[in-house]
C-alpha cells in the first residue's frame, strides 16, 4: 500500500506551495524534488492565494514566524480549502513563544488542516489551547516512549477527533492518527535530530504525499513518515568515516531521491493501534 | 574565447550584489565564490543603493518576491545603471502570479538590464507583456526542442531587440541572444532540474562573468551558460553510488570551483545562429 | 583547558538564539548542532525577547540587515543582558553601508556585548565610530600579518577596554582580546574564505561556547576560534579529488561534529600576548 503512495508522488509530481521558515527552506525544496514533487515558495500576502491556487498542496510552517507573513498563511490556507487541496500545518516552536502558539491556534480556527505535524511538545501546546485536553500536558511525557505510547496514541486520536485533522507526532516513535485509528511507526535514526530541518523536510514531503494520494490522507501521511524514517536509516548506514551531520543531511535527501516503492513497502516498520 | 572570460572572473574577482530569494541564496553565494567572484547580499531599501555602488554587478532575482524588497530592486538597479555596472534580471515565476509578472515588467521599464535570464515560460510572460510578441505564447512551445529551436531563437532575438537586453533562455537547449546573433548551447544534464537553484546559481555566476568582461556581454553570458552546463555534466559523472540530488548540488558547485579556462574552451558545446 | 570548554558545550547543550542573515542561517543551525548546542532562530520583534529568555545565549548578526529586524535585535539584546546571558555581535559588512555601520554602533550603545567578532575591517569600522581609535584606520593594515600583528593586538585590547567586550578579530591570524591579554591563534586554512558563512558559523558556535562556559568568556571565545580553525584544517585534509568549496563546507561542519576535547587541546595553536 505504501508502495503505491510513493509511486503516485513520482508519477503525478505535485506542485507544493510552502510558506516556511528561512532556516531550512532550501532543504525543503530539495527534498520535494527528491521525492518526485515540485516546490514553490511564496510568502508575500499579495501573491500567496494566487500561488496556492496553481498548486496541488500547501505546507504552512511557522518557524521564523514573521508578522508580515501571517496574512499570507491565512489567505493561502483558506484558498487551498476552497480548492479542496490538502493543507499541512507544521507548528514549529508552538509553546516557545506566545506569538507562535497564538498564531498556530488562530490558523487552526481559520483553516481546515488535513494534517498537523510536529513534535509532541508542539502538538500538546496546540491541544491544550483548544480547551479539551488540558490534562494531557501533565500526563503525556514529553518524549513518546514505549511506556507512554498508549497514552500518546489516545491523545493523538482525541486531538484528531477534536481538530478534524490527522495528527502526526514525530520523535523516537512516530504516531500518525485519525480519530479512530493510528499508525505507530518505528523507522528513523537518532541522527535525524542532529541536523536542522528533518521535521520541516518531512512536512514538505508529506504535503506532496497528501496531494498525490487524495483518497487516503491517513495512509499517505503514514507512508511519508515511514519513507523519511527509512531514509534516515539508509543515510546513517551510508556515512563514511569522518562524516558528520552535514554529510548526513545530504545523504538523507539522497536516500529520498533513490527510494522506490518496493524498498519502502519492505522497510516500513509500523503497526496499527 | 570562453577561456579568457573565465580567467577574467578569477583574476578580477568581481564583487556581486544579489537581491535574491531566500530559498537558494546560500548556494548563490557559494557558486560566486566557486567561480572566483565574491558575493554580497543586501535587500533593505535603505542600503541597497549604497551596496550596489561598491559592487561590480547586480543580480536581481524575484523568487520569494516580497513587497518590502521591490523598492530595493528599483533603487539598486537604477544606481547600477548610473555606475555603468551590469545588471541581470532573473524573473523567477513570472507568469505564476500577477505580482511577479507585474513586478518583472515594472523592473524592465525602470532599469536597463544587461541580461534577462529565465526559462522559456518566464521569458514569454515578460515578452507578451511588452505588447510586441503576443502571438509567441501560442507559437513557441514551452520547452525548447530541436523542432522549435529556430522559432525560439527568432523570438529571443526579437525580444532582445525590443528590450535592449541580452536574452538568456535556459532549458534542455539554451539560447543566449542579442538582437542579431545567438548562441545555441547544448551543454548541461537533466539532473540540473532535480535540484533547486540551478537557474538562480547560473544567474549569480553570469553576473560575475558580465562584470569581469565588460567588452563582450553576449560572449560573457554564453560562457557562463556553457560553464554551468559543463559543470552539470561533470557533476553527474562524479556521482557515487547512492548519491542523489543533494550530493549533485555539492558536486555541481565543486565542479565550478575547479573549472579552468582550457576545460571550458574544450567542453563548450555551442553554435551561432 | 580548551578541552573542558568543548566538553561543557557537549554536556550542557545550550540553546542559542540567533538573529541572523538568511544567506548562511541553515549552516549556522547545523554547526550549532554539530558542536553540541541547539539552535533557535527568531527575528520577529514580537517574539524575540520571549525566545531569548528561554535560551542560554544570543547571537546577533547583521548580514542581510533589514529595518524590520533591528527592534528585535535591540529588545532581545537587552533581555539577554537582564538575564545575564552572553550576547555576541557579528557586525557583517559594517563599513560597507551606513545602515550597517550605524546599526552596529547603535547596538553597541544599547547592549552590553560579551564578544564582538568580525574581520579586521568590520571591527575597525566600529572602533573608529566610537571616537577613540580614529588613527587605527590608517595604522592597522587591513589584513593581520606577522608585521602588523603587534599593532593589531594593541588595537584589539584598546577597543576591548573601551567597549567592555571581548574583541575577536578573525583572518589569516586570529586575535581574541580582552583589555589586558590576548590570544593570538594560528589555526585555520585559507579555504575557509572560499565558502560563505565561515565567520557566521564561528559566531554561532562561539555563542554556544560562551553560554556553556560562563566563568571564562575569554577562554571560551578563544577555544571556539581554535576549534573552528582546527576543523578548517581537518576539512581540507579530508577533501577528495575533485571536491571544491561545497564539499569543503560539509566537511567543515562534519569535522566540528566529530571534534573531541583531546584533539582540540592538542591541535590548538595559540600564544598569549
Amino acid at each position: 500500500m505504501f508502495k503505491e503512495k510513493l509511486e503516485n508522488v513520482r508519477s503525478k509530481s505535485p506542485l507544493i506551495h510552502s510558506i516556511t521558515n528561512y532556516v531550512t527552506v532550501g532543504d525543503c525544496a530539495n527534498i520535494l524534488l527528491a521525492c518526485g514533487g515540485s516546490p514553490i515558495m511564496a510568502d508575500e500576502p499579495e501573491e500567496a492565494e494566487e500561488i496556492t491556487s496553481i498548486c496541488g498542496g500547501l505546507n504552512i510552517n511557522i518557524g521564523t514566524l514573521n508578522r508580515h507573513t501571517i496574512p499570507a498563511m491565512l489567505t493561502a490556507g483558506k484558498k487551498a480549502n476552497q480548492c479542496g487541496h490538502p493543507v499541512l500545518l507544521d507548528p514549529v516552536g508552538a509553546g516557545a513563544s506566545s506569538l507562535r502558539t497564538d498564531t498556530a491556534r488562530g490558523l487552526l480556527e481559520a483553516i481546515d488542516f488535513t494534517v498537523i505535524r510536529g513534535n509532541i511538545s508542539e502538538i500538546k501546546s496546540l491541544a491544550a489551547g483548544s480547551g479539551t485536553t488540558k490534562g494531557v500536558d501533565a500526563d503525556v511525557a514529553d518524549a513518546v516512549r514505549e511506556q507512554t505510547l498508549e497514552q500518546a496514541v489516545a491523545f493523538a486520536k482525541e486531538f484528531s477527533s477534536q481538530s478534524h485533522s490527522i495528527i502526526a507526532i514525530t520523535g523516537a516513535i512516530d504516531i500518525v492518527a485519525g480519530p479512530e485509528k493510528a499508525y505507530v511507526i518505528r523507522n528513523g535514526h537518532p541522527m535525524m535530530s542532529r541536523i536542522t530541518g528533518s521535521g520541516c523536510m518531512l512536512s514538505a514531503m508529506m504535503t506532496a504525499y497528501l496531494a498525490a494520494n487524495p483518497d487516503d490522507p491517513l495512509g499517505a501521511a503514514a507512508a511519508a513518515v515511514c519513507a523519511m524514517g527509512l531514509c534516515g536509516e539508509t543515510a546513517y548506514s551510508r556515512l563514511a568515516e569522518g562524516e558528520g551531520n552535514a554529510s548526513y543531511r545530504n545523504r538523507l535527501i539522497d536516500a529520498v531521491y533513490h527510494l522506490d516503492g518496493d524498498t519502502l513497502e519492505e522497510g516500513a516498520n509500523y503497526e496499527m493501534r
